[in-house]
């Protein structure tokens, strides 16, 4: 075992993209280990939407992370000492653990319900847990499942469907029997969500010209819409939405860095095609998790679930990481290994 | 009768509000009956937000009044020739007969199904007939008992509140045991609201700063949102939703006339609230007017269910009967009596 904890710390806030000024990685000691405690050895941090708000001085779903503090991401690793009955040595745990080293899993809301959600996920790699398994694959079932309610021959439109959430969401429609069309940001996404992940057609929203292609290949018009991003994308396809259609609102990937939020003018077909636009939020269903994972599994083992990993190697590439989902170079579930 | 039939007809397609070209007042002849038909003289014409949306060349779920058509609305009539089972002399029917002394009902879609809506309606004047028992309280109650779903002690707001739709939905929420609020474009208007129609408060929206007097008036923010206007006061709206708040898209009275449609930014908090904005059309619930009808007659033998009337005297007041709703002058529910 090392005897430093490498972690990175949130020095200022970041306005927009994260800048190298606003962490540092500093050396601590190996936290020592507390009754009904864990010593976790972090494997791979998971990187989503939600690191990059926390760090904003804004009331959340979780408070903000404080200045000085380790910056709080899902983690997925192993357990190299323990205090508590609930985790073995080597164990397999997903935890809050943060850009660090080492982390502790203890008895409250968010590590234990996560260590829990590596039951019944033997066989899956370690960045499976988290990218398919962990808040990433139960946001795209809820989403789905819960809001969006893609019956067989319907039309299903994903934004960011080369990201994390977005190509599960699209792979969940797809199995449900739906048409899917994923939004991606460049040609090589295109690719891997059509080729990788199995959807239908995929749309370079950067060059293509949205309106006419959204009516290309979505002749029969959109019944559920994914929305990760907001902004125009999101007025483009309210503009296309079928009768009693459905807009998932999972993100607004577009406003976290800019802080900008322009109003979908065209909320209003919302009114002549009878439809809905929802929000919902992950953390609303812990208790539901087991479902998530139930079916997110019974898919994965049929070979309708595939994920992609896109790893940052190193506590020192922290920066990047964390400004991969907005620079939009990413594909599939983005990791830092420590 | 008179032998002749005074119609008003549509010349030229309004921009904005009405003007006096736009329309003209022609003298027929009385429709002669074909089979299974029967002759309607009209007592009042109603007149809601769809009226002014026929007179645009726009598809939408009636087909556009066509120029030289009469300017359709729906209307409470009493029949007076008779060629058909279903309409006796004497009978009080509504139906789609619009700005026209006679007009035929017969065994359509409209009329047929709007004749049917006076069943069960014994005792209830003219006016009530279309005011509460027509599409406008069947619209309040869809839109409440479908989408808004109202609990007791949540809080309810509605805008257009003093209008015909609004007032009817206000009092359906305050029948549910919400706290019901309403907003209304002058102190007379918000006077109604709260005596006539028993909202428990009344924002003034053309003075008040709305966004302190939504926090000082839903305390407990806004768990159903009822809205009839679109605009900043839905952006507003949607900023002081509560979690899991419903917001009910029945109109947008600001843009039928200006046809701008500014985009609502705070939709983003549907997101963090997991709330749900949907909309509806009262169309597709013909099937279901008897349960409306059912619950408003219950309310309103019960007293629990006001209306007033606002009527224009005469088809030479088509003009302004028909910019009324927009120009914001009238409370309750706006009739012409031809």
């Amino acid at each position: 075992m090392n005897e430093t904890n490498r972690q990175v710390v949130l020095r200022s806030r970041p306005s927009g993209l994260v800048a190298d000024e606003n962490v540092e990685l500093v050396e601590t000691d190996v936290p020592a280990l507390g009754d009904g405690e864990a010593l976790v050895r972090t494997s791979l941090v998971g990187i989503d939407a939600a690191v990059r708000t926390w760090l904003d001085d804004q009331p959340g779903y979780l408070p903000p992370v404080q200045l000085g503090e380790v910056v709080r991401a899902a983690t997925v690793g192993e357990v190299v000492a323990t205090n508590c009955e609930a985790y073995q040595v080597g164990d397999v745990v997903t935890t809050l653990g943060g850009f660090s080293d080492y982390s502790i899993a203890r008895d409250d809301l968010y590590t234990t319900v996560m260590g829990r959600m590596s039951e019944g996920t033997a066989g899956i790699d370690r960045a499976g847990l988290l990218a398919v398994f962990g808040s990433t694959g139960a946001t795209a079932y809820f989403g789905m499942h819960d809001i969006g309610k893609p019956q067989a021959g319907e039309t299903v439109l994903v934004s960011a469907a080369a990201g994390a959430t977005g190509s599960i969401a699209g792979q969940l429609a797809k199995a449900a029997g739906a048409r899917v069309v994923g939004l991606a940001g460049s040609d090589e996404k295109c690719t891997a969500v059509v080729d990788d992940f199995g959807f239908d057609a995929c749309i370079n929203y950067r060059t293509a010209d949205l309106r006419a292609a959204l009516k290309e290949q979505c002749p029969d018009r959109i019944d559920v819409y994914f929305d990760n991003v907001g902004g125009p994308i999101l007025d483009a396809a309210l503009g296309r939405l079928a009768m009693n259609a459905r807009v998932v609102l999972c993100g607004v990937i577009s406003s976290y860095v800019s802080g900008e939020h322009p109003g979908p003018a065209n909320y209003v077909k919302l009114l002549a095609m009878r439809a809905r636009m929802e929000g919902f939020n992950t953390l609303d269903h812990w208790g539901r998790f087991d479902e998530a994972n139930a079916e997110l599994r019974r898919l994965f083992d049929a070979g309708e679930l595939k994920y992609r990993s896109h790893v940052f190697e190193g506590l020192d590439q922290a920066v990047p990481a964390l400004n991969a989902l907005f620079e939009g170079t990413n594909i599939g579930k983005t990791f830092l290994r420590p």
